[in-house]
């Protein structure tokens, strides 16, 4: 399996693949899953797989053959749109698979040869994008609500995506995003693994700014993950209490208790209430000061 | 689709399900998928369902209808232990789905007639427990260090669940994190939906003793999921800085202006910058300090 995510903001493209690469549970490897066609000053492209890692080389073979063949028809340098791009690739994606589907004669059919691709890059005069590149070939840009391509397993680094990802975020903003995206995938999916590749590309700077490998042991990536368990977990304790933590009734052992200890403890559970309340009623905000009784939502 | 999940925690156990019941897009209702079974003081059951409909209306109706037959083998209020009720409902189910298809006879084999079921609830002298039913009839419990099963669309509202859940947290907690697990969820997928629902099994109330439905009106869940917004949207920005981000260049623009102009632009900037500094080091914690310079982390 595989985790991919790429954003693109105002400031430009945000780039992050995992490296893990699995045949089975018994044969794990790491792989380099991001892919950069550098033109410092003219163009860049970086590319995310997700699927058949054979069809993925081939792929980026013959996409660095035909950069190199002054007889190719089109490739990479001489594309005249970001879409031309991603539509090229498609092609070489589906004549790879079909070449091995050819070899195979029908034997195997469970193999799956298929590859999805994301393609994120700049040409110049042209803006910034991201192309989903679907294994049949076809493809999908981001769109501007949301501004985000995944492929691979998606599901468990979306839901973070999905609630902060917007175009004004900066940069470096999306990029922890994918971070974190990319940590809970990682934490869900033994299979999506470490170490993290990221990669800045600025909107007309036109190359890869920054390229980051950031391991387990990274200090930024360590410290990074640690903050984030560390927020997540103040966030969750600052979520509003339900009523009857806003009015907790006296526990009925004090109650069976005889008249001076029963005052006592009363008064000592009061206290204790009173503290609770005061700060639960902080979080729970104004307006539902009316609301705290048994009933309410309670059905 | 659906999302349902269970959490067992020492104080006790917490249910929540969607209500979002889908045949096609074009067909889509609301049903409740939490069911309860109550003999308060004795035993106290809570199913919850994702999959085939009809095969879950048949167990429940099944089930109710051995409470009523005195000459049953078997039911929820015979059963000696957790583990028999969930072997009990499995059989059920399994029965369930074997008639249909039996009357199917072969035709409509796309169709999927399976069920999945959380059992959660507690047996007189008994732990809690929650058990995870699979459509073949056997089942598994929750683990000390995995406290929560999920069915149904499971993947976006689990990484919320891996970091918070733990045996420790209370039943209130654990509540806000399933609710923040099921919104996230709903965000991500069109086919869970609100509004939702949740009970509370206190340890050794052998009863139900809070249940909420929750619907996005409602001013509790409204209020629940604008913090969570706010908080998860804080907790992206205290992540660490980047090394770039720790010390800036200046613009070039400014290096080009005039002398006296530039020295103020880089006053200017330079303030701004120390600004920036100091903060982002404090996120970026100690041990540090020598490794902002380019290079590092860069490959």
């Amino acid at each position: 399996m595989t985790y991919c995510v790429a954003i693109k903001v105002n400031e430009g493209l945000v780039m992050a693949a995992d490296t893990r690469t699995a045949a089975g549970v018994d044969d794990v490897r790491t792989y380099n899953k991001m892919h950069t066609f550098e033109f410092p000053g003219d163009r860049v492209f970086v590319v995310l797989s997700a699927g058949n890692l054979a069809t993925t080389q081939h792929v980026l073979a013959q996409a660095q053959r035909d950069l190199n063949d002054p007889t190719a028809t089109v490739n990479l340098r001489t594309v005249r749109h970001m879409f031309d791009a991603a539509d090229y690739l498609g092609q070489l994606s589906v004549r790879a698979q079909k070449q091995v589907t050819q070899q195979l004669q029908g034997q195997y059919s469970s193999l799956n040869v298929e590859t999805t691709l994301i393609l994120g890059g700049q040409i110049q005069g042209e803006e910034p994008a991201i192309y989903l590149i679907y294994p049949v070939g076809n493809c999908i840009a981001a769109s501007p609500e949301t501004p985000f391509l995944q492929i691979g397993e998606i599901k468990y680094g979306k839901p973070i995506l999905d609630r902060f990802v917007r175009p004004h975020v900066t940069l470096e903003d999306a990029a922890r995003c994918a971070l974190v995206s990319l940590d809970s995938t990682m934490r869900s999916n033994i299979s999506v693994g470490p170490p993290v590749d990221l990669a800045f590309l600025p909107r007309d700077a036109l190359k890869v700014k920054h390229s980051l490998r950031l391991d387990l042991d990274t200090p930024y990536y360590s410290q990074l993950k640690e903050t984030w368990a560390r927020q997540l977990e103040n966030a969750v304790r600052s979520l509003p209490k339900f009523e009857w933590e806003l009015q907790p009734q006296l526990p009925l052992q004090a109650q069976t208790q005889s008249q001076q200890p029963q005052a006592q403890a009363q008064m000592g559970v009061q206290t204790q209430q009173n503290g609770l309340n005061a700060a639960a009623q902080m979080q729970f905000g104004s307006g539902n000061n009316g609301n705290n009784g048994s009933g309410g939502q309670s059905y």
